[in-house]
């Protein structure tokens, strides 16, 4: 059954198919939404030695213990004009690991809203399909995938919601051959995260401009074990917990998880057979992968008749461009 | 016969593969060498009003005049990043034309300085294929091409010429697909130029780099007649002019053309059924392009074996990153 209630203060038309594409790990990097708003000398970077020394670590753990790039293999990474700095960190770092061959495919937001406000029409039912052919093709020659987001959030919070829809149904289906060998883990792939002001105004609306950055900046390396002394041990005992917990969960075979919290009430029937997983997994082509990085996650698979109750995000949800706020949804019986 | 003597200050190795190489007039832009030193607020972009209104006709102009872009049609565009303020005019000016999707693809020197810097020996055998030929994809489906060149004419100067030579070859191979198609004219294309710093402190090496960069942006906008009152109509002028030059040739005849200048005197001799061409060209798609811009060139064919005598550039020639000064060829019977 599809939710019955979709509360949303901006982006209503598309609402409940923005909230069934909520499970796709992969976010579109290199198709929209992508922040550059402020391209300065230091872009979202501020400059102190400490930051310095963890950006470096970022891009190193993102190669090693993310990507778990193999000497000799190619990578494709998707990255937003404003983390160029952080990108090119990446780069020496893929290269250092014996990358032989890095290719980046920068977005920018700007450009995106120029197709809003300059296109027409038939252009929001067009997608760039030998590209993301071309990127399917690097994948199933051997090449690694990693993406760095960071954008701004309510970046397409003003635009018509239904030229907001086709565009990300036409991107879908371009990208589907590409995406799958993602999502079936094919290949060894990561994402991590580059803050950009317009992120670090939403998250911290009351502080001044550099400071929301530089708290994001912090909360992300904190998250990405990059302020660590050894940030590679770190995940590889991050990962061990991740992994012993999804086993523990795994052997109590719980019926049923039971949510509750400022206006949610949920109990979500688990499928008989449910598997829980968490933290990294060998992707196909025998490369040991972590494919989100920060990662706290163990998940696993509803029963699709067990789900009722009601559930409320009590955080905003940025989705392809728009801000949903205040989202509350009743199941019942699924 | 090879040319027998060119001397060379810098990338020495592979002289005369490079000086046999500059007949290709399609710029490698997403490859290699593309400038990204001075990532600032406006970048190599000064913000006077007169400025801003010439950079926003030399992207009217280009899509307009010098793409001929169809109502439609798809664009395929390269760019450093440092060009993105005139990237995205002309994405603006393309979508008002008419275009059905941009897709441009950005390039970085300092990620290709990092290569150089990191990558294993075998790296410099590599190359995107699959980029390449999904270009190669976009052209066959009917897109147009659009190239921003714009670098440090020095960036490779002091790699290793060998690996240099190694890239350029790998990148020339997997890139020849697409090339091809642009060469034989079978879609409608285009080149501009778009000023950087280091490119203004090679051609105004006395001048204060902002005074450098100011004097650079004012030549390619008066030769790109982005100046002119009425650009379009300007082009449509010196097209037909540069048109009525070439016919002018034509009908002479001519069985040779002798240079004399600083350490030139040159006897060509053409070929017997040669045909003076230049300005603009209708591609194989219907679409009528100026392929340069600017472009004064008009061009034919030497004749294999009469060529004779000697020639000296009197200029400095930046190809592949290095900058080659002094050359000097001899040609005897070809």
């Amino acid at each position: 059954m599809p939710p019955d209630n979709v509360q949303l203060r901006a982006g209503k038309r598309n609402a409940s198919a923005n909230f069934r594409a909520l499970s796709i790990r992969e976010p579109r990097a290199i198709m929209l939404a992508m922040t550059s708003t402020t391209v300065s000398a230091k872009g979202p970077f501020a400059g102190t030695p400490e930051f310095e020394k963890n950006l470096d670590r970022l891009a190193e753990v993102a190669v090693r213990a993310g990507l778990g790039l193999a000497p000799g293999q190619e990578l494709v990474m998707t990255a937003t004009l404003d983390s160029a700095p952080l990108a090119r960190l990446i780069i020496e770092h893929a290269y250092k690991a014996g990358a032989s061959l890095v290719t980046t495919l920068f977005s920018d937001e700007q450009s995106a809203l120029l197709r809003f406000r300059y296109a027409p029409d038939p252009s929001f039912d067009a997608a760039p399909a030998w590209l993301y052919e071309g990127m399917a093709q690097a994948y199933r020659n051997g090449a690694a995938r990693l993406a760095i987001t960071g954008n701004n959030p309510s970046l397409l919070s003003k635009e018509d919601p239904e030229k907001v829809s086709r565009l990300n149904r036409a991107t879908s289906k371009a990208y589907r051959p590409a995406l799958e060998l993602i999502t079936r883990h094919e290949i060894n792939w990561t994402i991590i995260a580059c803050a950009t002001p317009e992120w670090a105004a939403a998250v911290f609306p009351d502080l001044p401009q550099d400071e929301a950055l530089a708290r994001l900046w912090t909360a992300i390396f904190a998250a990405s074990r990059a302020d660590q002394p050894d940030p590679l041990a770190a995940w590889k005992k991050h990962d061990a917990h991740l992994h012993a917990r999804a086993d523990m969960l795994n052997q109590k075979r719980y019926s049923a998880l039971h949510f509750r919290g400022p206006g949610t009430d949920l109990r979500v029937g688990l499928a008989d057979d449910h598997l829980w997983l968490g933290g990294g997994t060998t992707a196909g082509n025998g490369r040991y992968c972590i494919p989100n990085m920060p990662t706290e996650e163990v998940f696993t698979t509803p029963h699709k008749d067990r789900v009722d109750g009601r559930v409320t995000s009590t955080k905003p949800l940025s989705h392809q461009g728009t801000m949903i706020e205040e989202i509350s949804v009743r199941f019942d019986a699924g």
